[in-house]
């Protein structure tokens, strides 16, 4: 369904190639532009061919627009501006896209998605009244795609929450004395690690600490910004020899307030926050890291802390790594009981891409959209 | 690799098109014609044009290439015939295809696989001795994927066993009050309805019987044969008002050699087999089924009997439905403990064919080709 204001323009053949560039130029900077959005922009002269390209870098660079038109230079007059997200209206610490467009002389503006924030959005208007030619929701579904973290997380004011894990068939994440290295092949750990890359911040609890000390930072071939490092740790009780607590990348450790609350080396911080009988107040921790600008975070194990994510109906995407392997009941399970007593109550997703990477099979589970999921 | 006898002949287009009908053709008989594999064949006239076709439609019916030597009449002299298993040599209950195709002219012969058994092969080196052009191995991966289960079966002298399941994301295939009904969704429940017509016999045991009471016959919607029902129960105490002992197909219900032997409605028999402590000796089951001309068996459930297989190394394939559910550790598992302690003792699998049916993902595993797997 299209918002009043974003009618499906018809575009062009080179527009849409040039969309699928913009596209393919935002998910560059994925995992490093938040709390902004990634974005992409190319500039297409009279004729329709691309003038100038440019994406945003991150919090602090200019918007892609803005690259695009500096690359661009006196070209852009009367260009066409393809962009993933609808301009934006709004001085931040850049100026408004829509502005810095009019400026340049661009006199069509083809956009795939609208921004949902109440500060991004208008720039379309704004466009249209100064007599660009506007077209919103060109390829829409890829303007969502690559964007699907940070849409996700502004629409449900919380961190996109992404749980990814590895089993057998029979959903295992260990044979029964703990052994799990490896149920899945190389090439899904390394697609694994692109995942990590993708996302601002990985969370772990300290049964996963504990049982396979994971540094969690990036392969050196990856790359990308690591990914702040979040530890559930209950009770402070988390061994400061831990290589988590390393210098590859800042940690937060959630501690509950009534913890013992551990020194750690510096770079690291301790955050307090409300804990029950079932551990640390998992959508208070969601919403301080959404306080503190982090848009998506990677749940990385395990079974416990996902269990509590999927009983609150936290989960927005799991990504499911299966290895064409069978345990048995006496392996450790993919989750804990979360109360679940009869079918009805199960959670139910919709069903992602689906491909092999190697010899296992990976998975994307998508939450249903909800009333909180925006106008998608 | 081939075998000596069989080179991998060059083929023209018009001849791998041929095979690629050959295939279908032979597919549509699968479940109906064991003891004997399902074969297609196609004539091309010496324009490349096809003259006739024909596929077995089981035992005591006409091979194939007899099939399609009938529908060609005269038009079969100087023709090459296109199937998909290599012409018998062996005077069974019909004389052999070599024979036929020389009598009726056929100056080509073009084939997928090579006969496996013993009695089986010779056909090409019968057909070349004669005079006759033969290209052997011509799509063989086409031709072993239609016969899988029949080739499977001769090559490991017991029934091809594919265990079928359907189960949440985290392997429960039932919540923890015992309900199920739906976990997968419509369209997977019909393609499984498709696999079962596939197969000679479809095998539960008792635990599925009451929970579920299946009926375990073919839907009305889905054509083919409806296969044997096998249950296997212990103690013989099954329900005499199940669903299964009812008249749309023979039910063999199998106890323990010491268990009472209950009276079965007419139609349906007891088969007593050795027992121990965990069950019935499933290979001894396997042994007598392929002794009664059976090459394929289901496995429908439950996690007992699917555990009995798996630790005895006796599942050949696995197709999963997967449902993107949730249900956490309450749930029933897919599999029991089967005695699996490390991750070295985990049974690995080849993954094959991956494709969404509906909402669901379809998953195939195979087992890795062992000694047993013969030249493939």
């Amino acid at each position: 369904m299209s918002s009043p204001g974003q009618r499906p323009g018809s575009a062009s053949p080179a527009e849409l190639h040039a969309m699928r560039r913009a596209a393919r130029l935002a998910a560059t900077a994925l995992g490093s532009t938040s709390p902004n959005p990634v974005v992409g922009c190319v500039l297409l002269g009279e004729d329709g061919a691309p003038v100038a390209e440019g994406h945003h870098l991150g919090a602090g660079h200019p918007h892609a627009e803005v690259e695009a038109l500096k690359a661009a230079g006196p070209s852009a007059r009367g260009a066409t501006a393809v962009v993933t997200l609808e301009p934006c209206a709004h001085q931040g610490r850049t100026g408004p896209c829509a502005d810095a467009l009019l400026e340049a002389g661009v006199t069509r503006v083809v956009y795939a998605v609208d921004d949902p924030t109440p500060e991004g959005t208008g720039g379309a208007e704004r466009l249209r009244r100064a007599g660009v030619q506007v077209a919103g929701g060109v390829l829409r579904e890829l303007g969502e795609h690559v964007n699907e973290l940070w849409l996700t997380a502004v629409r449900r004011r919380r961190p996109c929450v992404t749980w990814k894990f590895g089993s057998t068939l029979d959903g295992r994440t260990a044979a029964a004395d703990g052994s799990s290295r490896w149920i899945t092949g190389a090439a899904a750990r390394q697609d694994a690690h692109e995942l990590r890359a993708a996302h601002d911040a990985v969370l772990v609890g300290t049964g996963t600490l504990r049982a396979d000390d994971p540094h969690l930072g990036l392969r050196h071939d990856v790359p990308g910004t690591p990914p702040l490092r979040v530890v559930v740790d209950r009770t402070g009780g988390i061994d400061p020899g831990a290589r988590v607590l390393d210098d590859a990348a800042p940690t937060l450790l959630v501690v509950a307030e009534d913890a013992h609350r551990p020194r750690l080396p510096h770079g690291h911080e301790v955050l307090a926050l409300p804990a029950d009988g079932h551990g640390i107040d998992v959508a208070a921790l969601l919403d301080e890291l959404y306080r503190r600008g982090l848009r998506s975070v990677l749940l990385e194990g395990g079974a416990r802390l996902a269990s509590a994510f999927v009983a609150r109906g936290l989960l927005d995407r799991v990504v499911a790594y299966l290895a064409p392997m069978l345990l048995g009941s006496r392996g450790r399970p993919v989750l804990e009981d979360f109360g679940v007593k009869n079918l009805a109550e199960g959670r139910r997703f919709e069903t992602g891409e689906v491909r092999r990477v190697g010899e296992d099979i990976r998975l994307v589970l998508r939450a249903p959209h909800g009333p909180a999921a925006g106008p998608r």
